[in-house]
């Protein structure tokens, strides 16, 4: 199984629409994916790992695919649309991650 | 549900060694940590986001556990073992984040 997953890396003056993103985000994202996106899941940043440190994402999301070719098929023809609804939740810049689930 | 990840970034001459990981490593971790640990997941990282681009993450695993409570009770006496096996799989700086799972 393919997981890609898409980090929001936290810093100075960086936000993040938690609303935004579990509502009409989410919703565009399965509705543009279809049958291709086998699950989801989404995190808030709540901590780092030293103690009392900020959390290194303020969020991260995360899609699952049968494979890679499966994922590319279905986001390819979407990435545009996808990545342009970015700016409405968020002021920090993605980082894409696409990995092979081992456990 | 709180999600531990703890994220091994790509860089210059990083290694990961999955197998020592998903072996020795994941095996310590979860005597260590025993009931508290609701689960676990593991992924290897493939690519990034454009086209070609290297994977940010070599690997990345992932604890769930009931609260930050839960966590830093049970993690907390056996970090010092924990991180103390992080040489014997990679020579890269793991990042952690811990956050809360919204959907």
């Amino acid at each position: 199984m393919t997981k890609v997953s898409v980090l929001y890396p936290n810093g100075k003056g960086k936000k993040f629409d938690m609303d935004y993103y579990c509502g009409p985000h989410v919703k565009m994202v399965m509705e543009l994916l279809g049958t291709a996106l086998k699950g989801a899941t989404v995190e808030s940043g709540l901590a780092g790992g030293a103690p009392g440190s900020p959390a290194p994402f303020l969020a991260m999301g995360n899609m699952y695919f049968d494979s890679v070719e499966e994922f590319n098929k279905s986001f390819g023809p979407n990435a545009e649309k996808i990545m342009g609804d970015v700016p409405n939740f968020t002021n920090t810049e993605p980082i894409i991650q696409i990995g092979e689930v081992i456990i």
